[in-house]
């Protein structure tokens, strides 16, 4: 099998350009013992790849340069060599950015179609999801009763935790850009959304749409900037945050300044926990166990922002940071 | 008894000057029923205060103008019509910034002046010896054979901090300005000491000196501004990070901005834990038994930075925001 793939041409800071991406054509190799080849479906772009592309080793080693990028992908198994892995079985894998590969089936979780759209495994039931969920449960310890301000709510992770914590009981302000995605916001459920692009006072809207449920307790955080600055400003004393990312800081030239009313986390004796999913994996039974039941009580709502073709990988990973994306950004092949 | 008391002339922002602050005299009445009258031998200022003369209120309500100011002190009973409180008997109140008072024995401490200096009870076996305690046991949760780095190390809450967690097994690397409070961090017991005042680049110079105990674990703020940004740069991933203060930050004019860095706590999934010691008083006992046993053991020296007459109030509390004191700073009436 032919697989065309997705290299990265160098290591860079400041805005993702196309320049920084090639894509080239290679031949697989039939499997060898224990190996399998895998035919790739759909493919996941998150924003966290964004630090492997610096060259620094942050919480994983950086993406090679000349060799195939990585991330979530969902594929069917074409040639099997490997026990427990027969030709027809969907798998998961973190070798995305490519239409197929041959490798080790070590490590690689195969999935049950029938249970799931196959695409949902990249998102809500999936890392995504999984960040969502560890966020609020183990980072916040969000309760019943709470209010929780989730920003980039109609984003993948976003609009999962809104979900997630109004089943949970909490209260959700939601704040996204622009009509369609806030629309998208009141529809999976949540009780108050601000649409940050429309409003000079992010920290006053936000407390003005948060007052009919008391305020502020808790905020879990994806953009940073303009947001966490709002976010120390309006929560409540005690409040917990998570941060899981901190988009809008991805892509700086140059570092730029963080928030002037930092010593709001002495003066309302604030608790700030920053986490990615990967470190929580014994969460995975507990999270499948909610979400399982919550997707049954028709209480989570998916949606995805699709793009297609192995060619437009790269286009889809820079509308991330444009906020192109509605629920899931995905690559379908 | 005649009483000579500090009063706040007006709420301010920006750095405190002698002008903000007059002295005025008062005629003590006598004891009514369940009050006492104390004379104020030692009184207590605090870099919290500077936040109740801002006039909005954080975690306590803004000092009001033309009343007296308010802080921990130890005083004498000169006269009493309190049920359990005799004259001669040593408090604690919170009735600072004069030389004597009369008032409600409620919620007034008796102190045992034979077991430990009754200065003491105002630094290390007192709230700020607490905030070193709780901000390394309960918000950082400090193991044996960790690496914390203390900041403002020659300071009250600092010198404290610094003894304890040599006592409990950590190695400790001191950050202070100057030569003078450099040598007091290593008497004390700190196994690195960092004059920040001498370097160019805080991050390399602390990197430095804890490579011989495997990098920062651990980091305790009392400072913000570049020693926060440095701490993100040099912790270790999953640090815990305890703020009871960022001293730097409280007479700015206007708010500058934070550390550039602040997405280091998605990146290395740090924990930011705010706190202040009055909402932690229930580990009050714990405290005052591991205090003790130290103490016996010789494992916590104090050393204090006295002003005489409360006159000079004013100023004792102006020179904790340009570095004067080393260990606690106090007035002596």
């Amino acid at each position: 099998m032919k697989s065309r793939e997705i290299h990265l041409t160098q290591h860079f800071t400041g805005p993702v350009k196309p320049d920084y991406f090639e894509m080239t054509e290679v031949d697989l190799p039939d499997p060898g013992e224990g190996e399998i080849q895998v035919k790739n479906a759909w493919l996941s772009v998150d924003p966290y790849m964004r630090g492997r592309m610096i060259g620094i080793k942050t919480y994983v080693d950086p993406f090679r340069i000349g060799a195939p990028m990585e991330g979530g992908a969902v594929g069917q198994v074409i040639k099997s060599n490997a026990d427990g892995f027969a030709e027809g079985d969907w798998v998961m894998s973190m070798n995305g950015w490519r239409e197929g590969w041959t490798g080790s089936a070590a490590g690689i979780t195969k999935l049950d179609a029938n249970l799931l759209p196959l695409e949902a495994y990249l998102g809500v039931a999936g890392l995504t999801g999984m960040t969502a969920y560890i966020g609020i449960k183990r980072m916040i310890e969000l309760k019943e009763g709470e209010t929780l301000w989730m920003s980039a709510a109609a984003g993948a992770v976003g609009s999962a935790g809104v979900q997630f914590a109004k089943a949970m009981g909490a209260h959700v302000i939601a704040t996204a850009g622009g009509a369609e995605k806030t629309a998208f916001c009141s529809e999976i459920g949540a009780d108050a959304v601000v649409d940050y692009k429309a409003v000079d006072d992010l920290a006053g809207a936000v407390r003005e749409a948060a007052k009919p449920f008391g305020g502020v307790d808790t905020y879990f955080e994806n953009v940073g900037g303009d947001h966490l600055q709002a976010a120390l400003d309006v929560i409540k004393p005690f409040g917990r945050i998570a941060a899981c990312g901190m988009i809008a800081r991805y892509n700086d030239d140059t570092p730029l300044p963080g928030p002037t009313n930092l010593t709001q986390i002495v003066a309302k004796k604030l608790t700030i926990r920053g986490f990615i999913a990967p470190d929580h994996f014994d969460i995975y039974e507990s999270f499948v166990s909610d979400l399982s039941s919550w997707m049954m009580a028709g209480k989570v709502k998916t949606r995805d922002t699709v793009f297609e073709g192995i060619d437009k990988t790269p286009e889809a990973f820079m509308g991330l940071f444009t906020g192109q994306n509605i629920g899931k950004m995905l690559v379908k092949l």
